[in-house]
């Protein structure tokens, strides 16, 4: 069990504008999404908190430590920079997809994603400082064991993607059903999950899930911590831990 | 059969990177991916190529057009940006996989992707004036049918984007293996495939694969052109086409 | 009087690393600089303070509440995404001038700005908590009266940017001189000011200044606070007062 | 003489915007000027052209060799990244300075800066190619002698940033008024002009000037090509000359 907050950003109506009055230039809508992402990134980042990019026009965030005006300051900032804008969503739960169904559920409430008189739609309250604890949440960082070596140096770089890809894609869906654990691929070899109170059978059962349905062999560290980035940070630690002994599974605490 | 230049664009020793000497903050890791990223797409963008993010630390852009100086232009400028370096590998082929397999032994031939001692590699040729013609890339736009209203509108965010990412999971595998093409996700229930010279029983093919294996119903806009942004463009508007008339499959030509 | 904490942020070793080995494209150096400083603008801002571009390779900001840590953080978060380094001099002081001169002669005694093996010092103090008030900061918002009326929309764009940098020249001569605070072109015709304890006849003074010096007709708007976002939002709309009125000086106290 | 052709870049209604509904935080108006700039110079710069901040809110910029396509590409660009559109005006003149009052002219014959129903406009018409040479553009890159030696590392930040400032209020006149030239400050000590058919005593001239009216010693390196971007890189490695040599006047022809 775990205290974890989830915000849920959701750029409004996104799928409509990107095709009116026609269809926009792809460039352009890369580069306004990596760029948002970046600015959440940052901003979520600034007080401690971690933000995924998930699918871009709907990004997850653990923002354990923000409150509700520096989320409604994040929601400005982007209606200040960006051609678009942004709903938010706050939820906190024992695992992270039980706050993330609770902020999906309240934003849907307010409106479809594409219903153009539904804009900055600001829901959800944080955690009282009172609530909070020095093990509130829980980060996984894991990476494909030798990616370099098995993989990069050697296939053709898409069947490298493709096979990270589908590690990825075994790992996301058996850390939720599972773990109700929320997994987000990072870049690289990398994936970040924002987890339950997982132990370590937990994680080495996700690492041979994965080995046998994808054929890919995983390592983690684990951390555990008041905010997402001090978590992250000791994860981080831990992953370094494995490389230098040779093991799966490290846990920080 | 088409004619595509695909590039790898690979950031020199980045693993080595993010954790020297000791991990970096994910926060400006993610910024610097993204950004990094967002900068590769109008470089190639703006001289009418295509750039997908992929790995973030390998990405791969279809560059029909882009003759060698301005790969070069692209990795000085990237070099003065950022805190890291990049090699780019350039190869045509019949098919996008064929040129991303030479691209790719091109750039493992000079060096691991972890040796700190390549940097700056560019590597490759491109297509001649004379052997360029105005069909030589297919780029087709699939997404995922109404999306919104089955999944973002009903289910956990996660949840959604598990679907979407098993679909996408399913089509880049299957379209790499049945027709050497490559599949990227690009942000929403979005992806952009650089194609071999498929035709509409292939693109069904794909859908039906798609739907018996992941349960995700998707159409496709396609477009032919001499670079990858007018192809792309004429795919867009084949998908608005589906989208107006219900129909699961477009080819503009 | 006022308590000001003022952060002068320096790149390393800028001049020389602009043209090794050979002189680098200068689309790339303007892009670095001005992200750059956007980035010090938001990292800077997420805390409440408020940073100038100034010259770009040497910024200016005024960061009562940012602590040491904070700082620290702004400098690894620069040297994570760019390829420059930076040195970071913190300074407090009576007047903005003060507190610049001591966080300038503390950077200098570390080195030069051009000496390659200095990177990254940071220097300094911050306020305690326990010695800041409410009105620790002043920070003034000048523009030019009709500026779109009388130049923009009449002159050659040019001869209407003189106009502005005449003016802007002169102000900031006459506050350094006359009353210690540190004035920055901002965009548009607007200047921001970090101020001393000015009073109403101290801005009466600096517009009449200008007035007679460069013949540009200014307006001023100023909040004092504790933080300088806080004082340079009052600022703002003390302006707006000097818009609906049609009066020169608004102090917001 | 010289055949220079030059673009206005204006933020439409921006002023107004900055307050409505009321002021937005500065540092996301700082954020998203230089970030914007940033994309101008980019968008400018894949071309071979040269872009300025100069306000910020109206930008210049030296473009021979963009045609009117990219000009619109240009405009949509920004449209599509951020929350405020851009008016483009392009003239051709014998010199800068003319080239720009035509751009402006047309500009404002099309409406107020600072009217609401005026958004996208493009006006204006690029040089033929038939009309183009090999001195079409004529750019100067002026810095100041010993900067950090006499000024960065002596004293207070704000002192040495007025002594290039006046210096740069005093070129920038003289420099328009004498010669039709346009002077931009672009960060540090330097300053880069586009400039009429100067010769060299007219650079000596302008230093002089500088010299005895704001006490600071400037050096020049000029190039001249067809295109600003060669024509700025010739400037700077003149400019390199006069470093090593101790000259104050290099031209690269």
């Amino acid at each position: 069990m775990t205290n974890t907050q989830v915000s849920l950003i959701q750029i409004d109506n996104y799928g409509p504008w990107t095709t009116t009055p026609e269809p926009r230039r792809e460039v352009d809508l890369q580069t306004l999404q990596s760029r948002l992402f970046a600015d959440v990134a940052q901003l979520v980042g600034a007080r401690e908190g971690y933000a995924f990019f998930g699918r871009f026009d709907n990004m997850v965030a653990v923002t354990n430590g923000l409150d509700r005006t520096e989320h409604e300051r994040i929601q400005t900032s982007l209606g200040n920079r960006y051609p678009v804008t942004s709903s938010v969503s706050i939820a906190t739960g024992e695992t992270p997809a039980d706050a993330l169904a609770t902020a999906s559920r309240r934003l849907q409430d307010s409106g479809s994603a594409q219903d153009s008189s539904r804009r900055e739609v600001l829901r959800g309250e944080t955690l009282a400082d009172a609530d909070r604890t020095d093990s509130d949440v829980q980060i996984a960082h894991f990476d494909v064991d030798d990616a370099t070596g098995k993989y990069t140096d050697k296939l053709n770089e898409f069947d490298t993607f493709i096979r990270i890809e589908q590690g990825y894609a075994e790992l996301m869906k058996h850390m939720r059903e599972a773990h109700d654990s929320l997994s987000f691929f990072v870049g690289g070899d990398n994936v970040i999950a924002a987890c339950s109170g997982m132990d370590e059978a937990g994680y080495r059962g996700a690492i041979d899930h994965v080995r046998e349905a994808a054929d890919v062999e995983l390592k983690v560290g684990v951390g555990r911590a008041r905010t997402p980035q001090e978590a992250g940070m000791t994860a981080k630690h831990e992953l370094e831990r494995c490389r230098a002994d040779g093991t799966a599974v490290e846990l920080g605490w």
